[in-house]
């Protein structure tokens, strides 16, 4: 199973979608930015952009379901609008939930596995920083640069939410649990902020992998390495639970690394040699997808924001290879 | 074959879909009102609402799919719009066309037989009155209330449209047309001043079935008794072309028939006497719904604008009737 939301998991799905393995995903519900904050303002409906992206992942529809779903409106009254996050909003008023929405939706489209929403309760996600500083909302969140340097001091939900008990379940369930790719924040910590998650985790009998990010955020992860995030993710699940570590050993070409670089967006880096023992296992592997792949315009849910990314399937051969042991 | 648009499609074809016949629905697209009205005009898209109506009564997908396409939204700025409508449009942008889109459309709702737009063009529907006055769009003429009154002089698209191959080619192979029921002017009529549809229907060997509205619409067709109507869509096919014309014998109840001639809104009468011959068959039948049935709130179109309307099953059966002869 895995845990995560946004473009990370919509890589990481994709990729173990093509493996004969029972998939469950769980799905940060903390976005409220774009044509997600405006459904949840206007309708009061459960943010639907993580679950959209899992849910095309893993849908064995048509390509053209799957374009229809990624479509954004670009004109008048709905310009920004994704279709996909219309149809998980119009799903959650006529089934009378988001979960029964999200159900329905993974009838509609055909999906392989199960797609699980951490929470089914509405809350908006705050960082306080040391400063005293409150940050509303998962947008500000990612949108502030200056977080790190200030320091973080608490992510939380407000009100709080217990998890979904099917999560919790999947959990108890799995064989391996895999946290990542994903924004460290926004998409991979608000699952482990939720009452609940971080103890069943810790309880199940399941290996727990960490696929790390391949480029740290400016202004949040600047200069993480790798230990440094298995220790932020053993920290907020309370207790070294990480088994393994997935990390990427190529480099991309000099000339993207030094774009990201003007944007303070350094690879992430192993110190291998900087601790002597670690509780886990890291596994070192080539995993960088080919820089110059097209994305057709529906399907790139992030082209244009990152071209440094996880390649689907050499990520989902090695996540195989741990389960097969 | 049949051909309408708007509810009185939908009650056909829902009662048609039952029977093991090949279905083609050819629908006018005129319409520019509500949701239909504001995609035409900010995404420049065709109009979607009578093609929905369509594809919803011949989908075969599930109960919730259903629902789906029919659900509008009722809160901020996507108040008003119909998610059905949403589904065409995006479609048609992905797919590069509407008639494009309506064919994708078919496949993901699983739609028994064919939907097919009387035009792949773009136009405006416009009513040139006696007294020189011009109406313009559909949405307009529906709601003027004193046509009649003033007298119509023609009714026409700008610019002109050619009807759509595909339904030529459906009118050539056909055994049976079935024209309405349905708005006259603003879902029958809009078919039939397409170029090349009344001679297509017209050199059809198909028979000509009409279906006779139950009720007259207020300043448009007020006193049309049946041989007004079918009169009237001879006039526009060019020649004595329907060979049935099916009328309703049951009659409402008082009070709900006194409720809709408040409105003026009177029942179409049979002046049986009134000629002494007709080219045409008058086929009598009990074709009421129960006023009293339950509609959905997403199935029901028009549940609110219309309790004395067709019932689906007994109006199949006569047509079905006519079928075998």
């Amino acid at each position: 199973m895995t845990i995560g939301g946004g473009t990370g998991s919509f890589t990481l799905l994709t990729g173990l979608k093509k493996y004969p393995i029972n998939i469950s995903a769980i799905v940060s519900m903390a976005d409220d930015g774009g044509s997600t904050g405006v459904l949840r303002d206007e309708l009061g409906v459960l943010p639907p952009g993580d679950v959209r992206q899992c849910l095309v992942s893993l849908s064995q529809s048509s390509n053209i379901m799957r374009k229809l779903l990624n479509y954004r409106f670009e004109e008048g009254g709905l310009k920004g609008h994704n279709f996909g996050n219309l149809l998980l909003s119009a799903l959650e008023k006529i089934s009378g939930g988001f979960a029964e929405g999200v159900e329905e939706a993974m009838k509609i489209l055909n999906v392989k596995g199960k797609v699980i929403p951490v929470t089914n309760q509405d809350a908006r996600l705050y960082m306080e920083l040391k400063c005293k500083t409150v940050l509303n909302g998962e947008n500000e969140i990612n949108h502030a640069f200056d977080i790190q340097r200030k320091g973080i001091k608490r992510l939380y939900f407000s009100p709080k939410v217990k998890a979904n008990p099917k999560a919790i379940k999947k959990i108890k369930e799995a064989d391996l649990i895999i946290l990542g790719p994903g924004n460290h924040y926004c998409s991979i910590l608000p699952n482990l902020i939720v009452d609940g998650m971080p103890k069943a985790i810790r309880e199940s009998k399941a290996k727990v992998v960490y696929n790390c990010n391949l480029v740290n955020k400016a202004g949040h992860t600047e200069r993480f390495d790798l230990d440094d995030y298995v220790d932020s993710i053993n920290g907020y699940l309370g207790a070294k639970r990480v088994d393994y570590a997935v990390y990427n050993t190529k480099k991309p070409s000099n000339k993207l690394i030094a774009k990201y670089e003007s944007h303070k967006e350094l690879l992430v880096e192993f110190g291998e040699e900087k601790r002597k023992e670690r509780n886990y296992q890291v596994i070192q592997a080539d995993l960088l997808s080919k820089e110059k792949v097209k994305y057709s315009q529906a399907d790139a849910i992030s082209s244009i924001r990152s071209f440094i990314r996880h390649d689907s399937d050499k990520l989902a051969k090695v996540l195989v290879d741990i389960i097969k042991g």
